[in-house]
């Protein structure tokens, strides 16, 4: 029954497959007109050139890490050079997955527009297939480099299982440090061009968006693909394994697995494999007739690849669980059945986070109206009412997930929590190709205005833009959601990996562990706010500077000198994104070693809630915002409850447009790098365990 | 040795007298012009009138609760009612307190600007004589009632210690219950009342601040004394007195007191009375000459009393601790010296929070600089940035009172916690003199302003106010650390009384626990923000219809209706404080009974520690976009790094406008009331911990 395991390797080859079939089919279609091949091929230009300067950075970071693992494991150094290895591969891995989907997303683009020529669903297609490649590239690679190494390990070098788990840990942080980057100086990049393209180009210029006399507007169409196509994609390669390892490491404790069973460890990676399978099914789902709803088609692959996944590892576990259950470290015994409800309640709390996530950020609903509606009174009520909208936002999703994690437990003790994390990651391959749509679509718009194509084409390219956005604002909740499932399944992990019995914040020095945890997501938002503000900033300068000394620029008579505005960009980003990196990095490693295993584990918790909770805040204010800003450029305007009537470019509509703004660092740079902070720490942790024993 | 328990009592006396004695002389000052009197008695009615509808609201909510309390605690009934009966006078003492100081300061605020016709020294001198009623009437009251309870169950009724304590953390709850609708309604009261006259009589109808023509204009006064005389007081009286339980609680798990000995029980009201006396001392230094600088006076005051205080720590520790030392449950050695090093933690964690905040609050320095900087580019900028200070400004205060927490615990284990946060709250009296003193003078600015003084006299009321928002900063930020400390101490006395060993967040059900408390902040502070949001659009709706109805009010021809806007502050203020005192006092009592007490260590912990992050940060975010704002309105403006001068009516200042609007509830309303917030839900759970074990 063990070769089981070799459905993680064939699926993963079958996913990788499945997206160089894709990837083949979007560049045999239609790119349309010279001046749409040369605008996008900018926009791939500038994004590809920000992830070779990323990568050559991240090289760097990653060969000095890895010398560092290699030494630091002073009583084992051959261990510790395992490690490094396995974090290389990880980070490898992780950043493969990353220049794949960004280069084919970067094709799907401008092929998307031309497709929208002829028609709406043609054009889904394409943006589809698109961001389908990215999906399957990330759960591809990520269950091929992780299976992998299991059977190098585990079944060639005929390792112990503790040891080949503990190794497989530093895969995990490989792939987290690519994503802290990847999230960092992606939402920095995205938002320092969004902000240099908006506040002069559109408020100082009034040029239309995506208007080709605008010089940041190519960096602005870049920072889409970086920001939400490799940046997503790095943070959800990152939850993936970080579910599949935590419970890993915490299938070690079973009775079962003590007595040589190794079934509960590698059915993780099977969990895996099946949701590959169903993520390909799913795929099949996304069709659209004429004039149908993209959302439903968007809905119908993604929720039915998670439903099919549900009632999959039910099956999975019956075949793979030892015969009559086994019991944990503390003695509960856990069945077959246990196993499934666990991921069900994962599957269970990740849709309802995306749900509520949407309710808060969708036109017209309450929350989005409310904020629409206090923009009458101007800016100041504008910004109170979104700060307030974001705050309350975390509310109900802390809830489910705090629900999720004690059903979970209840049925499979903190493995269950592990599994249900697994559970609302397993259909990553579909999620993921969901959110890639998003930004592949909005480029698609961009390179139909600057190309000049005529309203119909613009009119479709909005239309997949609209859902775009919706399933934006779901997808962050889902990656923020996961992200939570994911840190708490790391943190149990660590507490079981440093030998500790329990993490009591009634000690002294763990309550000021947990203090200090809890005040790290504040810091490490400014310090991504202050990166974005800067940064913007300097492009603000440039564009402005563009305007003034070339002539004729504005009368559409000039090029803009687009190439500079990416430039910059790129330079600001990679800079900005050291400091906040390091701060994630070095804190576990230095409260570790001064002040103990027990007090890492109050940081990691303080880090974990305060994080969630603010990447929950962010997230949502900046989608509300965006949202209350757009009610009133739809139709004739935002009708208030007073029966007034508030049109574009009123005083209202103008204050929901500061809005937008303030937001816009918010859930693009801040709110989803917290995602990598709060997993990063638990997984740095995790791997420092073993020393801290 | 044990009648050294009476100094407590005989020091609350001092403190009532001596506020005595200053309440008459601030009455038998001059009050000025017939206009001026007018003027202060519509304040101080409205003040009146408010704290006459909010206690007729308390009183219910009083007594409601002391019903349940006496029912609920059905093993033994005597108990519950004599619990209730200490809530009822915890209650109404800090209740009388308000009344007092606020009754006080508004009377001192017409006469503090009678006397700045004269000179800066005399109106300082009133000014702070009317702080010094509200800090002495606290802190007298406070120790009076805690220590008259603590002789009549222990020396009268003869009851045993344990009894005595548990039945004592009913009075802390009753003052923590006052607070909380102290800080939330008086917060809501004074930002509508703010917001509504800084909207529609300043920005749309162009009349200076506290112009009589503004209808809000009297309401806004009103709001200073509410929000920071009676807000302020009955949060320092709370942390006051639960600092004091929070030791008395720890204190019964020392050796020497199991074997009979009071004085580790005691002790923290002998501080308390030390701290009264040292405060006393301090008012004689708050003396400045024509011309000099009111800041220094204040300054030497608070800190030399501090100073002083931490000299006698070491000698009241030195008198009554147990010869040699006793252990504590843990097994630790605690001596006199110990408990002196603990106190000095606290001060000296009390007085780095208060500078940490002074520098990111301050104008000339750089975080307010660099918002100040960021207008340049518009209020989005604005706001990005404040809001980038405001969480960057957590990171040191967290980490003075994470460092404060460990070294107070290793000097004298939690005992020494809760000693630390006496430490820091045992001058409150002078403390409290000095935040009172900041609105007091305030007021006497808008009355000079709205009875028409000469420019001199408003030159020396403003110069006095500008050192009122610089204490208030401090004031705030040394209010946030305290309440951290007094919070970890109720919380430590929880895990103590509830009789569990520890309180291990690697189980999930705590871990849920956790998560929800990280939460409730946000919830709470969304509750309170949107409270102000929605009396604001009311009052600002009065407010228009006053200018558009009555006829020649804007000519100065007809008098404003002020009346009716104090009464839409009051009436949404009180309407609106009850959900999120629901909230507060709820949330503890339902985790308690149904998930545990373990569990609801989790919640507090979390509270708490999100609770403080989130209070300074808002806090701080507030300050810093008010003196930004203030940047630009002082001399000729201000002048960028570029080296343009930005004027006041620039665009740079009015974009700082609206930063300091969305900061007015993050400080004034939200920030403050999460002090309550974490206090509260600590002392609820610590009265409710002989239930749950």
């Amino acid at each position: 029954m063990q070769n089981v395991i070799y459905a993680a390797p064939a699926a993963g080859v079958l996913a990788l497959l499945f997206a160089w079939m894709k990837a083949s089919w979007v560049k045999k279609q239609d790119a349309g007109e010279a001046n749409m091949i040369e605008i996008a091929a900018q926009i791939q230009e500038g994004a590809l050139a920000f992830l070779r300067a990323e990568y050559r950075v991240l090289g760097i970071f990653v060969l000095v890490v890895a010398s560092i693992l290699g030494v630091a494991y002073f009583g084992d150094p051959e261990r510790g050079w395992q490690i490094a290895g396995a974090f290389v591969v990880g980070a490898t891995s992780s950043a493969l997955a990353g220049w794949i989907g960004m280069k084919v997303a970067t094709n799907a683009n401008v092929r998307t527009t031309a497709a929208a020529r002829i028609g709406l669903s043609p054009a889904l297609n394409v943006a589809f297939s698109g961001g389908t490649v990215m999906g399957m590239t990330v759960v591809g690679l990520a269950t091929i480099g992780l299976s992998g190494l299991y059977l190098l390990f585990n079944n060639v070098l005929d390792w112990e299982l503790v040891r080949t788990v503990n190794v497989l840990t530093g895969f995990s942080m490989g792939a987290s440090s690519i994503a802290l980057f990847a999230r960092v100086g992606g939402g920095i990049y995205t938002k320092a061009a969004d902000v240099g393209a908006d506040l002069v180009g559109k408020v100082e210029a009034g040029l239309p968006e995506d208007d080709p006399r605008n010089p940041a507007v190519i960096a602005d169409n870049v920072g889409d693909n970086v920001g939400d196509v490799a940046g997503m994609g790095a943070d959800l390669f990152e939850s993936f394994v970080g579910a599949m390892i935590g419970a890993m490491v915490l299938g070690l404790g079973f009775d079962a697995v003590v007595s040589g069973d190794v079934n509960p460890i590698i059915m993780p990676l099977v969990i895996a494999a099946a949701g590959i399978v169903c993520s390909i099914v799913g795929t099949f789902f996304v069709r659209t007739k004429e004039g149908g709803n993209p959302q439903h088609a968007l809905d119908m692959g993604a929720f039915g690849a998670a439903g099919v996944m549900a009632v999959a590892t039910f099956g999975i576990a019956r075949y793979m669980w030892p015969e009559g259950g086994t019991t944990n470290a503390s003695g509960q015994l856990v069945t077959w059945l246990d196993v499934g409800w666990a991921t069900v309640a994962g599957l269970g709390a990740g849709v309802l986070v995306g749900l509520i996530t949407s309710y808060y950020t969708s036109m017209g609903k309450v929350p989005v109206q409310s904020i629409a509606e206090q923009s009458k009174t101007g800016t100041a009520t504008n910004i109170i009412a979104g700060l307030g909208v974001g705050m309350q936002s975390t509310a109900m999703p802390i809830i489910v997930i705090a629900f999720g994690v004690v059903i979970a437990a209840e049925f499979a003790g903190l493995y269950g929590v592990a599994i249900a994390a697994l559970g609302m990651l397993s259909t990553t391959g579909i999620q993921l190709a969901v959110d890639a749509y998003g930004p592949i679509a909005d480029n698609a718009g961009g390179i139909a205005q600057m190309s000049g194509q005529p309203p119909e084409v613009r009119e479709r390219t909005d239309k997949l833009d609209a859902v775009g956005n919706t399933t934006a604002a779901i997808g962050k909740g889902f990656a923020i959601g996961s992200a939570a499932m994911t840190a708490l399944a790391l943190f149990a992990a660590f507490a079981q990996t440093a030998g500790i019995s329990g993490i009591n914040i009634s000690k002294p020095l763990v309550m000021a562990g947990l203090f200090l945890g809890g005040m790290l997501p504040f810091l490490f938002s400014s310090m991504a706010m202050k990166a974005v503000g800067v940064a913007a900033m300097e492009m603000i300068e440039e564009v402005r500077r563009q305007f003034r000394e070339i002539p004729g620029l504005l009368e559409g008579k000039a090029k803009p000198d687009t190439a500079r505005c990416v430039k910059i960009s790129t330079e600001a980003s990679l800079k900005r994104m050291v400091a906040p990196g390091a701060l994630a990095i070095l804190t576990p490693v230095v409260v570790g070693f001064t002040m103990g295993p027990e007090p890492l584990g109050g940081l990691l918790a303080g880090v974990t809630v305060s994080g969630v909770t603010m990447a929950l805040f962010m997230a949502n204010a900046g989608g509300a915002w965006d949202n209350a800003k757009k009610s009133f450029e739809g139709g004739g305007g935002y009708k208030m409850t007073d029966g007034a009537v508030h049109p574009k470019g009123s005083e209202a509509h103008t204050a929901s447009v500061v809005g937008d703004t303030v937001g816009d660092p918010f859930k693009d740079t801040a709110g989803p790098s917290l995602n990598i902070l709060v997993k990063l720490m638990s997984i740095v942790a995790l791997v420092l365990a073993p020393l801290l024993v």
